[in-house]
């Protein structure tokens, strides 16, 4: 069975190196959190406009993903985070290594929050354990409510899920909670969370639910 | 250099099965394209709507492709269009394989048109040849502009796009025109096409391009 045996191989190097991110980051008193989601479903728009709900945007960094382009690491730097960007150059996903290779590039001493923000794409990155304490499916209104139904792996993966764009659901015929319904009958812990960079919608409580959650995970380290 | 020979061999052995398909295809005179695009980019509603405008809809076929779930074949059966489903079960593409599998279950004495719809996916399915004659990349508005700078190969490798869901360009201040801008700066020889399922904008201009394609390919193979 090689073919196995070989996927089984590098899932394993790849948890090893994650396990060894996750306990360097605690040990700094940093949470973190990767961002999984269709090309387009609005992550890095969620992130510009979350970032407005920060008192403090210097306690926060950013990894991006992207096949090509340093875009998006220019957008978030633009709003005064530290960002670094990641090019696969055609893979499909972020992995471990790619992580562990970028930590030096951040300001790890002065953060208590990092948020990767994974290649557009809503399976491979899945099954790559990228060292993050939670896991969010950034899922937009017009991709349609039955994404968890054909995508169940990224649900079931989650603890969070952050539906963007529903300033759009009139425009769409899409409803918000029966992709929510979708989704919860996937994975039925999932925290949801209803967004519209656009409009300001849920904004302010996704980027409580992000502040509030590092902080307890900080206390919990101290 | 294993990793590179393990690649190299199953594309190999995928592009061998391809070229049989597309042989046999062509020797019943059925032309084929492949479209490939992200979860949610509207391609089973463009099919929908774009059926419509054909007077004979007995003469195509669908072969559907998704993680899980057959509801988008259901969705083009009930427009009366034969058409099978492939569930890859967790896998990012379809493959030539999984089509040769499919042939025999389609009327293939009937048609002169075959569609493929792939996995929802801007990366993966780009390196697998299926035997299509050519290949459409569908983007949607909201998705936004820069797509074809970030998954520059999607759009390298297809001879089409489509560009859906053109009536939310209001809505999301995204301008159809940069997107195409875009696209041509990495493919200039892209024939593009800007669609609407909710309008009907588009759909007879592409539904011809099908139909007359199709036709002058019958018509070479004669």
């Amino acid at each position: 069975m090689p073919k196995i045996s070989l996927k089984s191989n590098v899932l394993s190097k790849n948890d090893h190196i994650a396990q060894e991110i996750r306990s360097q980051l605690h040990s700094l008193g940093i949470w973190t959190i990767n961002l999984i989601g269709s090309p387009g479903s609005g992550k890095t728009s969620l992130l510009e406009a979350v970032f407005s709900y920060f008192d403090d945007t210097g306690t926060c960094a950013v990894i991006e993903g992207d096949v090509k382009t340093d875009n998006d690491m220019q957008r978030i730097a633009a709003r005064g985070v530290p960002a670094v960007q990641i090019q696969t150059e055609g893979a499909c996903h972020l992995n471990a290594e790619q992580i562990k290779n970028k930590l030096s590039q951040l300001p790890l001493t002065e953060i208590n929050l990092l948020i990767i923000e994974n290649v557009g794409n809503l399976i491979c990155p899945v099954a790559f354990d990228l060292g993050e304490d939670s896991r969010a499916i950034i899922i937009s209104v017009p991709e349609g409510v039955d994404k968890p139904l054909k995508y169940p792996s990224a649900f079931a993966s989650a603890d969070v899920m952050v539906i963007t764009k529903i300033d759009l659901a009139p425009y769409v015929d899409v409803s918000p909670l029966e992709l929510k319904t979708n989704a919860l009958s996937i994975n039925p812990g999932l925290e949801v969370f209803c967004t519209s960079a656009k409009t300001g919608i849920g904004l302010e409580k996704f980027a409580n639910f992000l502040l509030h959650t590092r902080k307890k995970s900080t206390q919990q380290n101290e």
